[in-house]
C-alpha cells in the first residue's frame, strides 16, 4: 500500500522529559492566593494534599523535567499512541486540507488521563503514600487513577458524584475491576458529606461536593494524599508527551508542521497536552502554529469569560487562582461532554490566552455530535463527547480550506473513545439534545458574582512587595 | 528502556493473503448435506445468501487467497494489531513462562470481528449488493458488520435479539452511529418474526430466531445478502491474519515459536484466526505447537460433545454440517460470554480436532472472571468475557510452568476489550455468577436428540458415489 494511515513510534521514542511551558512564557502565571489573607501562598501550603515531588513540579521553572524510568515503563503499555492521517474524513469532506489526529483512546481507561495518573501514582508510591483519594464525575478521571494505582499497588478511593454512580455503572465497575474503592458522593465517610446529607438526603451530588470529600480524606490522614486530573501545572506538563510524540510523528511522515492544532478544553490538560510542545516551537523557533482550544458554548470561559482571580472549586475551599472563569458558583448546562463542564481554566493556559499565544473557539453540542457521527462513519472510531468538540473545530476549518482551496495541515487530539458514552449518542439520534449557548450578558451576570482580587490589583501588590 | 512491552509491525507488513488450512489438512472436511435429501450440496445452494466470491472462498482448496488491496487499506485503520509481552502478568504469577498476547481490541468495534466483516462487506459491494442483513446477540458481530458496511457505503440491517436490544443499548447505539438499521428480533418485518410474535408477543427472542429473520430478508430480495460472523470456512480464513501477524511479531521479538497457543472458542473464528497459521507450521514444517481452544464448561462441545452431522442453527434451516455439537436444539446456560454460547463448531475446526491436530479444554465462567480481573490489574486491559476464557487457560498453564520450572512460551488471543461488558464484572463482584458445568450424562442426553446422519454413514455414501 502506498499510503500509511497510522504513523507509529517505537517504545524507545517515548519522550524522556515532560515539557514545562512556564520556562518559555514571556509573562509567568501569577501566584495562587490565600483566600483568607489575600497573600500569595507558597508550595508548602500544598504539602498536606500532594507529595513533594509533584509540588516541586507545580512551581518548577525548568524547561524540561525528566520522566522516571518506571513511569516510562508503564507508559509503554499503550504509548507511543498512534497518529492517524484522516484520509477517509478528508475524502468525505472533499477538502484539500491534510488532517492528522493523535489517538489517546488506546490507553487502558480509554483517554489521555492516564498520562498524568501514572506519574501521580508513582510519586505518591515513592513517598510512601498508602492511599490516593480523588473525585470523579462520569468516571473518566477516576478510572485513569484507579488503573494507575493498580500499577503501583496503592489504594485508590474515588468519590463519584451520586447521580453518575447510579446512572453510569460501567465506569464504576471498571474502577472496581482495577481494585479501587468507589463511593457515591456525598457519603457518610466525611464530615463534608455528612453535613450535606443531613441537609438533603436525596441530593444527586456534584463535582464540588466530591472534591470536598476527597480533599478532606487526604487532609485528615497522614499517609493519604489527594490527586487532581486537570487544571494544575504539573498535570498539564505530564500531558505534554502527547504533543512531543506528535511532532516526531509528523516528521516521520514527512509532513509539514501543522498550521492549526485543536483540542477540547475543560480545565486545560487535554488541550495543553497536545498544544504546548507546539507553543514551545512558536516561542523558541519562531514558527507560527495556531493552537486553538475548543470549548462548549455552554461553558465559554475562554471566549466570553473574564480573566481574574477565582476559586478552583464550587464550594470555595481551594486557593484563589488567576484564571479565565465564569465564576466558581456558575453551574454549566448538563451537556454530555461532562469533562468540559468546568467554570475555569488553569493558570498557565489562562496566561497564554491573555497574552495571545493560544486561541479559543466555542462550539455547540449539537454541532459536536454531528461532527462525531461523521468522524465515526469516516474513521471508524466513535469519539467521546469531549473529543467531538475538537472534531467539530477541525471540520469547520477543513470546510474553510475547501472554500479557499488552501491545503492547510490540521492536527487534533482524539482524546478518547466513546464506548462509555453511547447513551449520549442515543440522545442525539433521538433529537433530545438541545443547543446551550451562553450569551455575553448571561456570562456577565455570572461573572459579576466573583468576589476576589483582579489580576491588576495582584500585579500591583506584587510590584510593591 | 531495555525491554519492549509491545511488538508492532508497519502497515506494509499486513499479510497479503489469507491462509486456508483446508489445503494442508490430511482429511478434508466432509461436505454439507441437504437436510431434505441427505445429499451433498454444492456451492450454488448458497448463492441466494452470499456473493459468489465468498462462496468460492468457502469451498476453496487453495493454500493462500489474496487479500484485495481495498481490504488491506481498511485493515490498516487498526492493523497490524499490537502483540504484547505480558511482563506484569508473568511477574504477578511468578512464572518462568513467557507470555505473549495478540490484542484485537484496538479495532473500531473492539474485537477481532471486523477482520471478516470488512472483506465480507467489500465482496458484497463489488457484486452490487445494496444491503447486508445479519443477526446479533449482545452486539459484537453486529457492530463489526455495521462498521464494515459504513466503510463501503452499503446498507446494514441487524436483527438484534430483543432482550439484548432492550438490556444492552450501548451496542445498539454504536451500530446506529455507523449508520446501521437495528431491529429488535422477532420483528414484524419478516414472516418468521410475525409468526413468532403471533404465538408469543412478549418473547425475549433468540439468536436462532434472529438468524431466521436475517436469512429470510436476504433470500427474499435480489440485492440483499446475508452475512455470518463465524463457523464458515471463509470466515475462519479471514481471521488468519491474526496468527500470520503473530508469527512475524514473535520473530521480530527474537522469541521462540510458542509451545502453546490458546484462544476462546465459540463457533471457531477467534480460535482459528490465531491458531491456524501455527497449525500450518505443524503440518508443513514439522513443528509441534500445541493449539488449544478454550471453551466454557457450560457449552463443552469440543471436550464432551459428539462429532456428527447437525444443523448450524436452532430452528433447523441451514444445511447439515459435520461438527462437534451438543445438538442444535440445546440451549446453553446464560453465561456472560455470549459469543461462546453456541451449540456447535465449524466443520474445519471440528475435523482438525477429530484428527488430533488441535486440542481443547473447558473452563468455568467463575475461573474465567477471576482470570480476567487478574489480567486487568496486571496488564491494564479489561477483557471481554469471551477473552477471559483464553486468559484462564494461560494462567493455568503458567502455574504449571511455575510448578515444573519450565520456561515455556505461551501465546493467546486477547480478542476484545470488555468496555461493553462491565455489567458482567458487576455480577462477578456481587457474587451473582454461578458455575455452569455440563456433565457428560447431560451432554449425552442433549446429543441423543440429534436426528441426522453420522460421519461414518456419510463417508460410506461418498465412497460409493
Amino acid at each position: 500500500m502506498s499510503k500509511n494511515r497510522k504513523i507509529t513510534l517505537s517504545e524507545s521514542e517515548i519522550p524522556t522529559h515532560w515539557y514545562n511551558v512556564v520556562a518559555d512564557m514571556p509573562n509567568k502565571p501569577l501566584p495562587p492566593l490565600n483566600p483568607g489573607t489575600g497573600e500569595p501562598i507558597g508550595p508548602e501550603a500544598l504539602a498536606p494534599l500532594f507529595p513533594m515531588e509533584l509540588i516541586k513540579q507545580e512551581v518548577s521553572q525548568e524547561q524540561f523535567v525528566e520522566i522516571p524510568e518506571e513511569v516510562r515503563d508503564i507508559y509503554a503499555m499503550w504509548r507511543p499512541t498512534p497518529m492517524f492521517r484522516a484520509y477517509n474524513l478528508e475524502k468525505m469532506l472533499d477538502t484539500p486540507a491534510k488532517i492528522y489526529y493523535k489517538y489517546e483512546g488506546v490507553s487502558p481507561s480509554g483517554s489521555h488521563k492516564p498520562n498524568t495518573a501514572v506519574p501521580q501514582a508513582y510519586y505518591n508510591m515513592k513517598e510512601g503514600v498508602k492511599k490516593i483519594t480523588t473525585e470523579t464525575g462520569a468516571g473518566q478521571w477516576g478510572s485513569a487513577l484507579s488503573f494507575a494505582c493498580s500499577m503501583f499497588n496503592i489504594e485508590c478511593e474515588v468519590y463519584m458524584v451520586r447521580i453518575s454512580y447510579d446512572q453510569k455503572p460501567y465506569r464504576k465497575m471498571m474502577m472496581q475491576t482495577w481494585g479501587a474503592d468507589v463511593y457515591p458522593s456525598p457519603s457518610e465517610r466525611t464530615q463534608a458529606g455528612q453535613k450535606i446529607l443531613a441537609q438533603d438526603p436525596d441530593t444527586p451530588g456534584s463535582l464540588g461536593i466530591a472534591i470536598s470529600e476527597a480533599v478532606e480524606m487526604a487532609a485528615m490522614n497522614d499517609d493519604v494524599k489527594y490527586s487532581l486530573g486537570s487544571v494544575l501545572n504539573h498535570v498539564l506538563m505530564h500531558q505534554t508527551i502527547i504533543g512531543q510524540e506528535a511532532i516526531k510523528q509528523l516528521e516521520k511522515d514527512g509532513a509539514d508542521l501543522p498550521d492549526f492544532v485543536y483540542a477540547p478544553f475543560g480545565g486545560g490538560s487535554n488541550f495543553a497536552g497536545l498544544s504546548l510542545p507546539f507553543v514551545h516551537l512558536n516561542l523558541t523557533q519562531g514558527t507560527n502554529i495556531q493552537c486553538i482550544a475548543s470549548e462548549p458554548t455552554s461553558a465559554p470561559k475562554l471566549t466570553k469569560g473574564v480573566f481574574r482571580y477565582d476559586f478552583g472549586d464550587t464550594v470555595g475551599m481551594t486557593p484563589l487562582i488567576p484564571m479565565y472563569t465564569l465564576g466558581h458558583t456558575f453551574v454549566p448546562a448538563k451537556i454530555h461532554a461532562g469533562g468540559l463542564r468546568y467554570h475555569g481554566a488553569g493558570a498557565v493556559v489562562s496566561q497564554l490566552l491573555a497574552d495571545g499565544l493560544i486561541g479559543a473557539e466555542a462550539i455547540d453540542q449539537l454541532e459536536t455530535f454531528e461532527a462525531g457521527v461523521m468522524f465515526a462513519k469516516a474513521e471508524g472510531i466513535v469519539p467521546a463527547p469531549e473529543a467531538n468538540h475538537g472534531v467539530a473545530s477541525v471540520i469547520r476549518k477543513a470546510k474553510e480550506c475547501k472554500e479557499s482551496g488552501e491545503s492547510k495541515t490540521i492536527l487534533f487530539n482524539m482524546c478518547g473513545h466513546g464506548n462509555f458514552d453511547m447513551l449520549a449518542y442515543q440522545d442525539y439520534f433521538a433529537g433530545n439534545l438541545k443547543k446551550h449557548e451562553m450569551t455575553q450578558s448571561e456570562v456577565d451576570e455570572a461573572t459579576s458574582k466573583i468576589d476576589a482580587p483582579t489580576i491588576e490589583s495582584v500585579q500591583e501588590m506584587l510590584a510593591n512587595m
